[in-house]
């Protein structure tokens, strides 16, 4: 398990809404709600949007088709207000398929639903076809979040000219990246979005913000497995040790395929730890209602019988057991055949471009302290790329640094929502920072639960957590419309 | 007097600020001032500077070195606060010899004055020299305000860490378009400055913001003269028919140049005519004390004796009386011989591309009308560049429409100082938004009058005005240096 890759995973899992990617092979948590949405309510529609923003350059003014869709259901007309999901790093139609909260809260809103693609996700790929484009240094630069908040900006401007929507308020949301999408959105485009809600953005997870201790996500994983079961923290604990130890011995890989039923021979321990890693990470993260995958985990390693071979081979079994109970019924584990996604593609040129999330494992936690190590990040970017990234980029165009005393006299509406077991809320804003720029957060949620639809299985916590954000965003539509009313008046 | 010209012209005169370019041939109307600069307190460094903020290109990559003065003179050290001036479309030298307002109130604020040069201008030239710059539509496109106040972002950073002021608070200053970009700085990069003081900053005179009347800035210009004396008024109005009719006859080309003292001679009556709109915009721009340039010229044009040769002769007499008032003394008045200078060349591509700012000539003025026409105007920039400005895109990303209304909930600390003799303050912010957000005019003000160096002969009202202004900031300052406390406190 070197750095980058620990890194690199652990910055890719940022990136999974659960249920969001089934082409990625992840297990639907909630496959029913699926259903819940009817295509015929959503219309695609396609702007003819700018490449580049910023400059004045003849390639600059080359135009691609961004995608994005609406649902007017139950939009009360021009007035009214539009709820406007801004994609993240994948394409729109998973989204659709997860992000319950626009259309769950429309109805109450009487508002115009709309979600936007990301530029380099799904059909929205500035010059063809998002191979060659990914591959080329000089059309991949322009995918940057500047660019695409500047796109969200335009479409919106649209919408609401060619809907008569001129004074309808704005609301934008987004979840983890995208929740930071909202959120910088509502901050540098106030007269596009009255509001945000960002859910699980760790917008403060950069550069050396000094709130996050570090291995902030690494602590708040090993605490939701600690928490669930102190022998189960123990034995995965245990078991990297063990894992490289039975790995040096001879024909130990081929024992650990074995075991661990790999879907092709193992060539070295780390491919195995980078699994383990990377399940325990995505448990953690989308350790929601009803499942709970870090208890199904914990509750398969606690529950393997011990064997007669010994303490490591026992350790092994457990561990085994966690992964069988979590992935369930695979012909075979760890390294199962799988696609590169788009979302790998993209994400890792934005964690290697600007969207640097300094990820290290510290002294305190389950896992092998791993710190983060910026220059030889910077190098692995660099030839990959042949650009380095700019890690002090998101910071100084966005802010983040004593970000309370920055914005308590600067700004307004924003919820920052998060989830304490969310291992990204450890970069997330967890304290109100004025009136109007708060958080909501409960102790027992998961990244970006509070956005996926509502479920008649859905504990209390969560049902009051969403009452809440809607609690505050009537209120900012209030005010909206009281301003405006004194505006026509005027 | 095509409409386009016009259009160029009146734009271009929102570069002058007054005796701040010698280079061009503008009488300095305050040349003492230019002594009280000692260059030994001002010292000079250069940041090696970003070409593209935005973008990941391998040629976004690109350094150049971009300069910016400093002086420590006053500076409290650590904490104390920081007076940026934000550069505009010249060179910073021409700045530092008549921007007064840093060095006049840094004594009281112990600060230290930052002056930073706007990037294409002055020393700050990226890829080389200024003419090869320019000429070349890949290298002039990253000529734009978002980078130009991205740059200022990395310097004012750069300065926090270097002189260990990272919780100084910085105060960014600027006049005209100088002015617009400290009003949007402080907008888009609130956690880098706490306010602004935007002089003379017409950020609503853009796209179809509908505050503005038609012809605002011709408006004025009008109001002022007419306020000065009602002949000259009338004179001045029932003149550009005359030079037209003169202009008709045979030999009247020559007879004007003659009479006018043409530095060569006519070719046609425009000639004259947009040397005359030039000369009456720039005096109501900078109708400034002790001086007070239009009634200077009024003085001429209702001074001048009636002739015996009839009613058309005594009009063109008083109008050149008026030029021979204004600019004393010179061997020859019209096209006098002078280079084009890096104001001209940049603030056209500036207009060009996105600093549309449509000043066009209403029925109410005493110039001939010429309303805006976008379309010709796209044209004639199409043709000059080779690719079209975006007007709409100065309001997309800085907002502007409906200003009261999105930014009374949103956002703090912006003074907005206007002068209401100042044709630009028909484009500008002339009421309160909030507590916090304020305009501070003068009935009887010119351009950026209150940036300049202060003087024993300024009038009470401009006093006052300064006055008004430091009030404003000290408060700023006191509320910031309050949350300060608390923050180390915690």
């Amino acid at each position: 398990m070197t750095v980058v890759l620990a890194v690199s995973q652990a910055a890719a899992t940022l990136i999974d809404i659960p249920s969001l990617s089934p082409t990625r092979g992840v297990i639907l948590e909630q496959p029913e709600i699926l259903k819940t949405w009817s295509s015929e309510e959503f219309q695609t529609f396609y702007y003819n949007q700018t490449l580049d923003h910023f400059n004045y350059r003849p390639e600059s003014y080359t135009k691609f088709q961004q995608r994005y869709v609406m649902n007017f259901q139950y939009w009360g007309g021009p007035n009214a207000p539009i709820l406007a999901y801004l994609g993240a790093e994948s394409s729109i139609d998973s989204d659709l398929a997860v992000v319950g909260f626009l259309n769950d809260t429309a109805p109450r809103f009487k508002a115009l639903q709309v979600f936007i693609e990301h530029r380099y996700y799904g059909q929205s790929i500035p010059f063809g076809s998002r191979e060659e484009v990914m591959k080329n240094a000089s059309t991949r630069g322009y995918f940057s979040s500047a660019q695409a908040i500047a796109d969200y900006a335009q479409i919106l401007l649209h919408i609401k000219k060619e809907w008569h929507a001129q004074h309808s308020p704005v609301i934008v949301i987004g979840g983890s990246y995208g929740g930071m999408l909202a959120s910088w959105f509502r901050l540098k485009y106030p007269h596009i979005a009255i509001g945000a809600l960002a859910s699980s953005a760790p917008i403060l997870y950069f550069d050396n913000i000094t709130l996050i201790p570090p291995g902030g996500y690494y602590s708040v994983v090993t605490k939701d497995f600690k928490e669930a079961s102190e022998t189960c923290y123990q034995t995965i604990r245990n078991s990297w040790s063990v894992i490289d130890d039975v790995a040096s011995q001879p024909h130990g890989l081929a024992n650990l395929s074995r075991k661990f039923k790999t879907c092709k021979p193992l060539e070295e321990a780390a491919e195995l730890k980078d699994y383990l890693d990377s399940m325990y990470t995505r448990a953690a993260q989308y350790n929601q209602p009803p499942r709970y995958p870090v208890t199904v985990i914990c509750g398969g390693i606690d529950g393997a019988a011990n064997s007669s071979s010994g303490n490591e081979d026992d350790i092994l079994n457990k561990i085994f057991a966690g992964v069988v109970a979590y992935r369930v019924n695979q012909t075979c584990y760890v390294n199962p055949p799988r696609n590169v996604s788009e979302t790998d593609i993209g994400w890792r040129w934005q964690t290697c471009s600007e969207m640097v999330i300094p990820i290290g494992i510290g002294n305190d936690t389950m896992f092998p302290p791993s710190p983060f190590n910026l220059s030889s990040f910077e190098n692995e970017c660099k030839g990959r790329y042949g650009v380095p990234p700019r890690p002090h980029w998101i910071t100084s165009y966005y802010g983040g640094h004593d970000i309370k005393f920055i914005l308590q006299r600067f700004g307004s509406n924003i919820i920052f929502s998060n989830g304490l077991r969310d291992p990204y809320s450890s970069g997330g804003v967890l304290e109100n920072i004025s009136k109007s720029i708060v958080a909501v957060k409960t102790k027992n949620g998961s990244h970006c639960l509070d956005i996926l639809p509502a479920s008649e299985t859905d504990p209390q916590w969560l049902v009051e957590q969403r009452a809440t954000e809607v609690k505050i965003i009537q209120q900012w539509l209030a005010n909206y419309f009281a301003d405006l009313r004194a505006l026509i008046k005027h």
